[in-house]
């Protein structure tokens, strides 16, 4: 049977022939794997994908987990799945070994959780977040902390959170109002409310370990005073033995339009017991190594989505009889599979163009976590909010043309692709929206270090520009180049920043254009229809979907100020 | 208190001060009416929209039609909100006086029945096609025809359904099964299923028309041997009154991710009593009358909830605090309303510039009719398929704009915004998905009568092009002339019709600039921030959006066949 989760054959040419995934056994770090560990790995993964994952996806979505007052029930399916999931090692996956840890390169270990999230987003999320977690803890937490709060997680015993937005701070940390007041004992006592926290309750797990960022009492305004605290649901004793409840409280669960399996609370800390991660005022730095693999997770996660609604899209266009080529003319003639109609193919084919791109950019991102070097980590840097957001808004799209290619039906929920597409809707949001995304990438990323990573990212791609196809992504490249420094030619960040989206949404492309080059370079002269599918859905890329950021540029180099200068009364 | 279901005052400008609705008064189909009546009608349906139709909307949502295997139950609002409705006489507003109609302009009516399609689009939809289907029966039913069921329906006792699309063939008409044989009564026998009906079943009135699609016995295939047949629900008898049930049945009630409150059937028609509508074998032709009806009435409620979603980002952005502008150096200043972010102004700028440019299309679109001539016929014809398909397409943005505008917020469902975008999600896929729009534009309308209708869409376009706005959108006149006779230079429909969809979002933008051109026209130099506000997003339309078809008319130009050429097998 063909998998409509994801496709393994996609990921083999992706991870073997084009990322030489094998190569990194070569590395210290990966010594003891192989490609027959990684292979297990991606076995089983979508093994467990299949069974346990999958067929609990629209159960998580028709009955939302419940909140009685005293304990939020989630459906037994879900602890289920994660136990089976624990079992395969891969919370840890990424981990030191003297910490129980895999020690699997990050791309590998990507590529297997990637699995869980095309089958099962919202189940998937309760690991996302604890992977997340631990990490963060492992680089900055103590090793006291790391024995107390970490090394449960990694034995399942625990889950974690991250706690960020407030009802009144959402994109805006400068405004967080959770205040930590040093009690003698060396712990602090954390006051306030938390809001969008995923996973923030549920009995999936002995205790819940929040992170939470709070200013600490008399600490000047702006995100430069945050401080980031351990909060966990219950308290726990030195030895890891959970005791009794903290001061955190559920003061509601929120209801979405999507990922509905995934319980997200309202949190109250009422006093709450935390304890200090690193030194103070540092908060916000290390929420930051969280964020920015959570940003990695959500593109993954908008990429996993939009894969396996593409492939569901496509077994039903090649299943689904319906109509005539349009220069037939015999009505009586028998109806063609829907897949014939240009149409249809091009809904097909620009969606294998979004998710095959967008995978090969979340494997290529990942990969650079495993080779780190001063390089590498500037590279990632600047396509991180690329990551997040590109995914999100364009595979998305194929999310919505799976349903368009189902018509009636796969707007009904007896399909799954409706569910694909709200679930979908979410990854432009968290973790910073696609605006806040855009701010990053032209506010910050394409100006630090003297435009040193915008550079290092152009010439990465210049160098893959080769061929008939190499010609027009080189061109952009030089454009880009040029937009940008006319966007700051004089350091007038209103100006600059007036049509960020439209620089996020152009440099996107541009990045998934190189991704496609990059792909078939890897082809070369391959031969089947395997190989010939890359070609084409690079061919489509760059020359129906590139050109669409030509206005885009012409927007930018005009250094249009109409939203900024508006005045908001003539909106309506 | 200002509505946030639609603006009142763009719906004055629109109709008095643009398209001088007042002067069809001079007609004398309309000689009755006046401004003052036309006012009166606007008043009553913004206000029974706001207290009957918008409080019930979330209840549809949330709590679907029931079917206990006899009765069809829907909310008591819904049947309460009809009854109000139907008090009005808007049922049959454009309706003949001796008919019982009130005579008002198609335009008129359309605009106060846009006010419950924002409310509520699902309780809308029952008189929306009881609407179309009086509409055909009084064009093509027979007098005793339309005594005996139309009447009824004008009383608000019956409502009219459309029965079309089968369970193999939805876009494909020309393979529906449903089979009719004579009657020696001279009635037919109607035997067969017919899939997605709206309305297809309730309480709602005594009894339910349909208007089904059938193939007399011995008929050929295609779709030109298609029959219209009158089959009520209950059998009704030559005085109105309503006898025991006809043979047809609800084999099940489909569940959508949106517009949920409208019952959507699977109906069983087992050899169940039916009537010819005018002659055998133009069923088709009839069906047209009210599919082209509907497809405006698709368009319309397209532009209601992006209307409606737009109004309510507006009024979020404009009330939520959050953040600083980015060139603010003070963390520890006052956050500012969120409107006050560019990128949150793109959002709200591009939605108003959809939605009120939307909104025009449908308003200039259903004038034609109450002016008709052989020009304004034509040039409705070929603007069909783009009412019915650029609202779905765009006013969904603004739907998705919302969301985005409202952050986290606007995912959940204590917001109304992720109902409309699911809602709003379905008008792509009916009456005609937008691919099959795309054929209709190209394949039909611009090539019909030797190009004669898009001639005159392309110099009434071109007659608005005055101004520095009109230059840009002189120049994609030419362009689509250019590249019409570029795609059809051979006659080729295969190459011809390759990338059709570009070519409806081409002359879809298109068709809404010139929309925006001629309101600033009519705008003058009026002064204040309402005419400043139609200014700013005419400007906006134009110089933001407008470039970004020139990429889809390149691609048109250069007869691209990558779609129509490819093999399936490569798509993965």
């Amino acid at each position: 049977m063909v998998s409509k989760i994801l496709s393994r054959r996609d990921l083999d040419f992706l991870l073997y022939e084009w990322l030489d995934v094998e190569a990194l056994t070569e590395r210290e770090r990966f010594a003891e794997h192989s490609r027959e560990t990684f292979d297990a790995f991606l076995d089983v993964s979508a093994q467990i994908a299949e069974r346990d994952f999958a067929p609990h996806n629209r159960r998580n979505d028709l009955e939302e987990p419940t909140f009685d007052g005293v304990r939020v029930e989630v459906h037994p399916e879900v602890g289920a799945a994660l136990k089976v999931f624990n079992e395969t090692g891969l919370i840890s996956g990424t981990m030191d070994a003297e910490l129980g840890g895999l020690q699997l390169p990050a791309v590998v270990a990507r590529a297997c959780f990637l699995w869980f999230q095309a089958a099962n987003i919202a189940t998937s999320s309760y690991p996302l977040l604890t992977m997340a977690n631990a990490h963060l803890l492992t680089t900055y937490g103590s090793p006291a902390q790391i024995a107390r709060f970490v090394q449960p997680m990694v034995e399942g015993r625990f889950t974690g959170t991250m706690c960020l937005s407030e009802p009144q701070a959402g994109s805006s940390l400068s405004d967080v109002l959770t205040r930590a007041v040093s009690h003698e004992d060396g712990s602090y006592r954390i006051t306030g409310s938390k809001m969008w926290i995923s996973g923030g309750d549920h009995e999936l797990s002995e205790t819940i370990v929040h992170l939470v960022l709070a200013r600490v009492a008399g600490a000047p305004p702006g995100v430069k005073s945050l401080s980031l605290f351990i909060v966990p649901k219950h308290h726990v004793a030195e030895d890891g033995t959970v005791g009794e409840r903290n001061g955190v409280s559920l003061s509601g669960l929120n209801h979405k339009m999507g990922w509905r399996g995934t319980t997200n609370a309202v949190l109250s800390f009422d006093d709450a017991t935390g304890y200090l991660v690193g030194e103070e005022g540092k908060g916000l730095a290390y929420m930051f190594h969280m964020m920015n693999e959570a940003r990695i997770g959500v593109g993954a996660g908008a990429v996993a989505l939009g894969y396996t609604g593409y492939l569901h899209a496509l077994d039903y266009a090649r299943e689904r009889l319906q109509g005539r080529p349009v220069a037939a003319k015999d009505p009586a003639a028998p109806p063609v599979p829907i897949v014939d109609h240009p149409d249809v193919r091009r809904m097909l084919l620009a969606s294998k163009a979004y998710v095959e791109g967008g995978l090969g950019l979340i494997l290529y991102a990942s990969k650079l976590l495993d080779e780190p070097s001063a390089e590498n980590d500037l590279l990632l840097d600047v396509l991180t909010p690329i990551v997040k957001a590109w995914p999100s808004q364009w595979c998305r799209v194929a999310n919505d043309h799976a349903i368009q290619v189902h018509g009636g039906y796969g707007y009904t929920r007896e399909y799954p692709v409706e569910q694909f597409y709200r679930d979908n809707r979410l990854n432009s949001i968290h973790e910073g929206t696609d605006g806040i995304q855009a701010l990053d990438l032209l506010g910050r990323k394409a100006v630090m270090k003297g435009g040193a990573g915008l550079a290092l990212l152009l010439s990465t791609i210049r160098a893959s520009c080769t061929g008939d196809l190499g010609a027009p992504v080189l061109a952009v490249c030089d454009r880009v180049a040029s937009s940008t420094e006319t966007l700051w030619k004089d350091g007038d960040p209103t100006v600059a920043l007036a049509n960020a989206t439209a620089y996020l949404d152009a440099v996107g492309h541009l990045v998934i254009a190189w991704i496609w080059l990059s792909q078939i370079d890897a082809v070369g002269d391959k031969t089947g229809a395997f190989y010939d599918g890359k070609r084409l859905a690079a061919r489509y890329f760059i020359t129906h979907e590139l050109p669409k950021i030509g206005p885009m540029l012409d927007l930018l180099d005009s250094r249009d100020t109409l939203l900024a200068d508006l005045d908001p009364a003539w909106l309506g």
